[in-house]
């Protein structure tokens, strides 16, 4: 740690397999772990073992801290002062101890590094490589939005891309859905609270304005981890999908028409609830995208209070959700009040670089462009080692998972380009790397 | 601040002047200040200035928090924990912060940013362009040890390096501190304590083995502050120093001779003193080379104590002093008697790339070769923008020190050399600001 609460120590988790491993000679290839249990995202990023196969790496997966069970102060890790260790610069700092510590004993001194990341990992991945190149020889970042949450780009941009995404499939779609929305809008201006609860099968009575926001943010989340998730084939990620879940609204309306089916798509797929609790199924936090659920939702919560920017609004102009604002004051009075945190806007910004990014070398941005979290990441290449991935067809991160026989081809050759830069990476690193011995 | 001691702010001092300033356009000169009083940096480094007026810049020098008068917690800064958010990261947080609100406040949004920094400061200015090449579009580093504060090279170089620099001017003299040296043992062995108290002029009686360590680290540190502050002028930098104190002994080998005369030079230049308090004026600490006295004192040998390494050794094998070891482990158990921290080996090596700085740009490394700090820094240049400058016949920084007629041709060599880098890369940030606008 940093800094006042002295030099406590605590346990971190990761996951490694040496199955592949030119032993002391391979690369290797480290999972910047981000906001959940590690296996969660080992578990849903076979094409690092993949390639690790390919090019005889060692893989580690490493646990972000404060997430999984890598919880420094066990129970009261969320307790304040305690969960103030938590931060973008400490994770980091852990990744390259551990990456030193374990290289050290591994005999893998001379084994160039390639860091891996999707989503916020991604971003992680990209904060390697611009803050330890000492260490690491290159990223390949997936999904990661490290402009729109550095405060960089429009507010609206994310929700207006869940919308484009169910646009593109059907126009009526998106129709159906505001429509939706807006008898509900109805429906609840005239109290017909008992209405509402029966339609959409609630477990508990609705008595309030407060709930029917709950109730629109249960619902808006589902669209975005439907277009989020919008993979080829069924997934156990982040709960359980069925196979393109966008698209299965074409074939069938009913979902935007009736958006309690839609409801029971992502937040019942395997059938077992007879009701929905909207307070227990999605929490409300300062991440408008959605925090998941028990301790790792805490944790990130705290995380969108302070560094990670993510003011975004709905507004049912731009997109076809209820408008839902969330503005850097409504932020501050949030983590003000639930975290006593004033929120740093700008920050990341600072720290991480921005759009100024052209001294870097090494990093892959791919994107997916049915991800709604694509336009807040980098979408041009901006040298000729800073190489900006278009993936046509592809949700989010859909470059990470493991090969699939309906991967569209985008995906195909994205991880085969993916390949041939990591590869030449590892081995202009062992130049460098012989330049010291 | 980074974390546990939540959002609060401090008053951080710095000194700004616009008189050659190109309003909104020409360059910003930024000194990331180091251990002290930022006035002491600011009035000895005119150069920074003089290249102001030639290159149109605006000139600030920061101070560095927990020293002069930037002290986060008053007279309690140096409680435990207040003192625990003295660290490196936090130091360059601060200047980018200041640069980002300053470049707002004054309308330079668009001006290209140089940091400056001699010794300590000089490292904080590869950092900030390391760290932050965002922000900071090329850094001057002066007589920075960059690689053997970060544990790198032999931890006996630094007094052999003093050594040398008496060596080179007469061997005899040499010679003469070490019978001086080898007499005082004596003494001390025969505890004629009182002999030795009034050959040294000591306010205090002598009373034991300690007393004679604290006797010797005061003539060391005599010795590395004439080694270190041996410009062709008398400066008043870091107390008071006559011109080429170094060769003042070849001409009067008194000195030499009779370590008493070589005190007086360094801890008597006004001669005011009519004897010397061996603790008061000398500070043993977790920096053999000296801590200063003071406030700053505390604040350096905490960061001596935490993440600047500083375990340099005499021997009197490789150098001319008595035998005084400065292990990791004797520094671990200073360090965590006096501040109840534990030191971090190898953390800068981590952190700030150590001696694989191959992919960073916009650095230059100035080094004059009578300067004992010199071999601890980059003495080769690494790319065409990684430039290490040698100034022969130069001491501590002395490049950074305002124009003198006693200056050797190699620095005004030096600082041509510098001058054109510098307004290159501003030529070059310009371009780069431009892309975005």
């Amino acid at each position: 740690n940093f800094n006042s609460m002295g030099n406590g120590t605590f346990n971190q988790r990761y996951l490694i397999t040496d199955q592949y491993w030119e032993k002391g000679f391979g690369p290797i290839f480290f999972y910047t772990g981000n906001e959940g249990n590690i296996w969660e995202f080992a578990l849903n990023s076979g094409f690092i073992t993949e390639l690790a196969a390919q090019q005889r790496a060692l893989v580690i997966f490493a646990e972000h801290r404060y997430y999984g069970k890598s919880l420094p102060f066990e129970k009261d890790s969320f307790n304040i002062p305690q969960v103030s260790l938590l931060t973008v610069e400490q994770a980091l700092a852990d990744y390259a101890i551990m990456i030193t510590e374990l290289k050290q004993q591994l005999g893998a001194t001379d084994c160039p590094v390639i860091v891996f990341g999707g989503s916020y990992g991604g971003m992680l991945s990209v904060y390697m490589r611009i803050k330890y190149p000492n260490i690491v020889a290159g990223a390949l970042a997936a999904s990661a939005p490290i402009l729109s949450t550095a405060g960089l780009g429009d507010s609206r941009e994310f929700f207006r891309d869940v919308t484009s995404d169910f646009e593109s499939v059907s126009s009526d779609c998106t129709d159906a859905v505001r429509g939706a929305f807006h008898q509900l809008k109805e429906l609840a201006q005239s109290q017909e609270y008992h209405h509402i609860q029966s339609a959409f099968a609630l477990c508990k009575p609705l008595s309030s304005a407060q709930d029917i926001h709950q109730l629109n943010g249960f619902l808006r989340n589902a669209f975005t981890l439907m277009a989020m998730l919008d993979y080829p084939y069924s997934t156990h990620f982040i709960g359980n999908m069925p196979a393109n879940p966008v698209k299965v609204k074409k074939d069938n309306m009913s979902a935007c028409l009736c958006l309690f089916h839609l409801a029971g798509i992502v937040y019942n797929a395997t059938g077992v609830l007879t009701c929905f609790d909207l307070y227990s199924l999605y929490l409300e936090c300062a991440d408008p995208t959605g925090c998941g659920l028990g301790f790792d939702s805490l944790a990130w919560d705290y995380q969108a209070c302070t560094e990670i920017e993510l003011c975004y609004e709905s507004n049912n102009v731009t997109d076809m959700f209820p408008p839902m604002p969330f503005t850097e004051e409504d932020r501050r009075l949030y983590c003000s009040k639930r975290w006593g945190v004033v929120p740093r806007p700008g920050w990341l910004n600072i720290q991480f670089w921005g759009d100024a990014l052209s001294t870097a070398s090494n990093i892959i941005f791919s994107n997916g462009d049915l991800d709604p979290w694509a336009n807040g990441g980098v979408r041009t290449s901006l040298s000729d080692s800073l190489i900006a991935l278009n993936i046509s067809g592809g949700a989010h991160h859909l470059d990470l998972r493991g090969s699939n026989e309906a991967d569209p081809v985008s995906v195909i050759s994205a991880r085969k380009t993916e390949a041939d830069l990591i590869a030449l990476w590892v081995k202009m690193e062992r130049t460098r790397l012989q330049k010291f011995v």
